[in-house]
């Protein structure tokens, strides 16, 4: 797969961090999906909203959608998502997203995925397999420590070396373990859905 | 009128930045109000989010509501709102927010508000006189330089000492001359309505 060469990363590169909203056991219908454009892990530049079928097949579309409407598109340098499945098993095809508007994606989660369990949850659900082989697609998984102390986070680099990925994930965690994109987005997409956000848990 | 007495104003004392979202001109109905927890002017730290009449009477309802059922309210120091009119002409009593949450208050504004000007609008409302007194009883006006270079910006402090509203309101200007706490609560008002903000007009 092709990759975006970077001659240099900024303090200040352009991130867009996506997130989705919360949602109550057995809710269906439209949730939230926020994306925070930060300066590195500095402060944030804009912010972006689109909706997604809870257990859809409409992420990848919608941030198609969100990204190529937008006024930031031109500056942003590379899209960072917590995991890949929003609204429950709504999957987002990062390849896809890369090919249609060049912004190479970082994965990132707090956990290793577990493969097994994922395809079982899957099986409950209409187009099971294609769901299943765009996650399997997605790319191999690095622990990247972002914090002196603690446990790594994990990521997985589409379109985009490994070691670009790593210091783009370094430099954006500035405030905690998570890159500020990811963490703002978080805040946002909550506040949307619950009224109300708390940095800690 | 009571002032709260801050014995000292930490870097990151947490203030809450309050704005609404954008809306057409004729447009009815509810406008968002955002409010962003910020840590001085460093980082974000959760959002609060409610709806207000367009022209309506319930801004200061509806904040209050927002602060008294908020998990942030006790660590909350200062409340930062960018006027004291709300989607559209729907005036927030500060004084009132004061009395109930013990939360004081700095009102932000860019300009200078024209009182006549903005008495010529208000006699096209219903109850105006009531959206009059409380903007009238609104407190001293003070230019604050946040940057070293480019224009004042004006606060009105209420419930707080001149001297420690200014401290806040320059301490918080971290990214531009408007304080960090009501840059980032406009940027999330304006995507909720218009699906995207940006930092720069």
């Amino acid at each position: 797969m092709r990759q975006v060469k970077f001659w240099q990363i900024k303090p200040e590169i352009r991130i867009l961090g996506v997130d989705d909203g919360p949602f109550e056991a057995g809710y269906r219908g439209k949730v939230p999906l926020v994306g925070a454009v930060f300066r590195g892990g500095k402060w944030l530049d804009g912010v972006m909203i689109t909706n997604v079928e809870k257990d859809g097949m409409d992420a990848t579309e919608r941030l198609i959608e969100m990204l190529t409407r937008s006024r930031h598109l031109g500056q942003l340098r590379v899209l960072m998502v917590d995991g890949i499945t929003f609204a429950g098993f709504n999957v987002l095809d990062v390849r896809e997203v890369f090919r249609k508007t060049g912004l190479p994606a970082i994965v990132v989660s707090r956990e290793i995925p577990v493969m097994s369990d994922i395809r079982k949850a899957l099986k409950n659900l209409p187009r099971w397999k294609e769901r299943w082989e765009i996650i399997k697609a997605a790319a191999k998984i690095y622990p990247v420590k972002t914090q002196r102390e603690g446990k790594p986070i994990y990521m997985q680099p589409v379109g985009i070396k490994r070691e670009d990925a790593e210091r783009i994930v370094r430099l954006s965690s500035t405030r905690s373990s998570v890159p500020e994109p990811l963490r703002v987005a978080h805040l946002i997409a909550t506040a949307i859905v619950r009224g109300e956000s708390h940095g800690r848990v």
